[in-house]
């Protein structure tokens, strides 16, 4: 049976790369078929999981510079049922691609909002005057490129490569060591790995509200590594709190903290445990 | 002496509205002469205030929907020396601008990306099929209509009044109770106020790690408002912390929670006291 895995395309985005990358671990590891569905935005990517069109989605979590992808947070909290399969963590780097000849003549640089975020300074710095434009995707950006001459994009070196465009001008994220993680998710619940993910919001925000819920981990010696809020939408003021913590079900003390944070929570939503894959050559 | 007011611009912004209203309240409380000075983006508008090119900026910190504004977080733990004067919540209602007829002939929606997304479910109810295109203020978006017929923008009442655009639909947003807080900054540090943010990057990552910090405000039954991790570029995984809390430094026990909280933190960044602005009416 193949195997279908949704990401945000077209090709040639960070995410493709990131599910063609989980793809070549599972034909390896699994022998399986795999075949990879691009859907236009993160928020539909996840939809077709909840909805069964694609058995596995492939989504960015957060980058180190640019921070959570906020859409994949709010998807999670309103989708049912969807699990955390794996992590997966890739470098990123940017390329500038033009069919114009240089950097002066550009008037517009298009691309995902996270990528113009990650080469912010350097458009400040060479590129002070053009127009930025976000796009839904890297790919989607390269749709300029043909139309206009004094047209930029940010995307990957995949894509110039795929789309056969001319590089402009490499390395221009801001920060050297870039990189984004993504999640494979899916509907079945793993019980095994080193990290587990949950999200919860509270019932009232009262001094040490949030402490609660985070000295039940600390007591049971369960790193925290990452803490995100949210709005919940209902008023200013009011979370969801993404924790991811080092930590499996199947060990008691985590049960234990588990069910003790139901104490201090309104709703509580358990991701799943899952490892993160070594990065593929 | 006329007091500079720097904000995201062009007229027409919700940021815009918010420096109108607090320069009516100066106005009013003070009778200080005051001069509203529009920057091109929210990083641009904060380095007026850290330069000294203006004395005072309204920046947009979080909406109920569309959460954090990363650039305003970002922005306050790069440059030296900015201090919280006031914060001011407004409610926001966006409105689809076109000179186009009908919905159906709309092809393109232009808007900030926090505009966007506080419309996300409207957009793809309504309008499922177009393209959404993201622009650094709702009024930069107001450009695209002239030019194209089939293209539409999300922006303000006062937008549409200001620059004479036809209204294609009103009441957009997802979720009525939509409202952004705005923050008044300076270089003066102020010590009165019942609100007090500051943010913090920490020494390692191990079990417990941001427990010691809350716990250090819950001790002295602070109210913490809000938290927020932003990421510190360095390396992923690794964050700095954005909090507020209900209390004000002349108290004792604030004063030796924030010296405590010294111990348990690598940078901490304080970004003074301040009180939350009546709504103007």
């Amino acid at each position: 049976m193949t195997l279908s895995i949704a990401h945000l395309g077209p090709a040639g985005t960070n995410t493709e790369t990131a599910a063609l990358a989980y793809a070549a671990h599972l034909t390896q590891t699994t022998h399986q078929e795999v075949l990879l569905c691009a859907y236009p935005n993160i928020a539909q990517t996840l939809h077709a999981v909840a909805y069964q069109e694609a058995q596995l989605a492939v989504v960015p979590v957060e980058n180190s510079i640019g921070g959570s992808v906020a859409i994949t947070l709010d998807s999670f909290w309103q989708l049912k049922g969807l699990q955390i399969q794996e992590a997966l963590v890739l470098p990123i780097a940017h390329v500038l691609l033009s069919h114009g000849e240089s950097l002066e003549q550009l008037q517009t640089v298009y691309s995902h909002p996270q990528a113009l975020a990650q080469c912010q300074d350097w458009l400040e710095r060479f590129l002070p005057s053009v127009r930025l434009r976000a796009t839904n995707s890297t790919t989607e950006a390269l749709q300029h490129l043909k139309l206009e001459l004094t047209a930029g994009a940010i995307a990957s070196h995949r894509a110039a490569e795929l789309y056969n465009l001319p590089i402009l001008a490499e390395d221009i994220n801001d920060y050297p060591d870039n990189c984004t993680r993504f999640w494979v998710v899916g509907l079945q619940p793993r019980t095994s790995g080193t990290y587990l993910s949950l999200a919860f919001s509270m019932p009232a925000n009262v001094p040490g509200a949030l402490v609660k819920p985070l000295q039940t981990f600390a007591r049971q010696e369960i790193n925290m590594s990452r803490i995100e809020s949210r709005p919940t939408k209902r008023s200013l003021g009011e979370y969801i709190f993404f924790i991811d913590l080092e930590a499996n079900t199947a060990n008691a003390g985590v049960c234990s903290a588990l069910e003790e944070l139901k104490d201090y929570t309104e709703d509580l939503k358990i991701f799943g445990n899952y490892n993160v894959l070594p990065l593929p050559k």
